[in-house]
């Protein structure tokens, strides 16, 4: 028993080492195109291991974006159901997000590179435990805030794209912005602001009410 | 005289023509990523002359970027000195930026390409003759805007940005919306409706005042 649950143990942190080295990677290349001889130099492994883990390359990449989204799929979860008014869920939930794209800023592109080229197996995995969840529970808080009369009577499917460009912006403005050059092009500072002001414009967005 | 005239204008139509091609093929293949060879066999004209006439393939690509964006441009310039209210002029720069990434959904996949790649003379053709001009247009409306007490406080910058992810999230959304599946899996309805609910959030968005 104590050997099976360390080896248990040893299994997993090999995966996560893989994980983490390729999130790491993804960051530094500003680029989800990383090698499996890259991914191997920077976690200190074989190669050959990620197959054993993984299955392939893709399956690695799955891995890491089910890891990147997971703890905000479970705090959005509990969101949800939290006693709080719909207008304070949006805006815990698109500060979230932006938390999210600042600390995985590949996790967009990672998912529509899976959905469109992964083997259907992967597809599915993102599309079932990443894209389908995520749209439902940001759908429930938008019927909630238009149920309650906080929200205009906006389209919660297109709203979710809208709301998902607003913040990916984030990525591109922190590369690109005048002001912006300290940490990967952004300080701490700016990247806060930069979050509020999304936030705002979304919340002021679909308010059905002036915000005070 | 005649023909010199003809010789430029031929010269010109060879350039439409290697530039349309090139349009249409990122517009088919989803991607920015076209071969030479592959724009040669659409316009049926020999590679050969793409060095004659754009230097080489980043000089082509950023005449593809150049060509797509200028009408978006004239139109953005004449915009902000008409005698309407910031409210309506942001309206019809919205609504326009929406057709502009319709038509071109390459257009901010390949000014990034270009703004990271490419020969110093190309970024500076982007950053010249697209990316500031087109800042600098936007951030007048948004500070008439302000100045006449239509919109809150934003920074103008910023809002560049967020209003930029916002409006090309059509971009993703025509490729996976679920009611979406007609015309590059948008039908024209669908993507007015599309146009009409993000040009109604950033217009909500950035008003300091409820809209009637």
């Amino acid at each position: 028993m104590a050997d099976a649950a360390t080896s248990q143990n040893a299994r997993g942190d090999t995966r996560l080492k893989f994980i983490e080295s390729t999130s790491a990677l993804m960051m530094e290349m500003n680029s989800i195109d990383v090698t499996l001889l890259q991914i191997a130099a920077r976690s200190g492994l074989n190669s050959a291991l990620i197959k054993y883990h993984f299955g392939n390359k893709d399956g690695l990449l799955t891995a890491v974006a089910l890891h990147a989204s997971e703890r905000n799929m479970d705090a959005l979860n509990q969101l949800v159901e939290a006693k709080i008014s719909p207008r304070k869920k949006m805006e815990i939930h698109l500060t979230g997000l932006m938390q999210l794209y600042w600390h995985h800023p590949y996790i967009n592109v990672l998912c529509q590179y899976i959905l469109r080229h992964s083997e259907e197996k992967y597809k599915e995995a993102i599309d079932k435990k990443i894209m389908q969840p995520f749209i439902q529970l940001q759908n429930t808080i938008i019927r909630q805030g238009i149920e309650a009369g906080e929200f205009r009577n906006v389209d919660p499917e297109m709203t979710f794209y809208i709301m998902r460009g607003a913040c990916d912006s984030l990525i591109d403005a922190s590369q690109q912005m005048s002001n912006a050059s300290r940490i990967r092009g952004m300080s701490q500072a700016a990247r806060l602001e930069y979050t509020h002001e999304v936030v705002n414009m979304l919340l002021h967005g679909i308010s059905s009410h002036p915000l005070v």
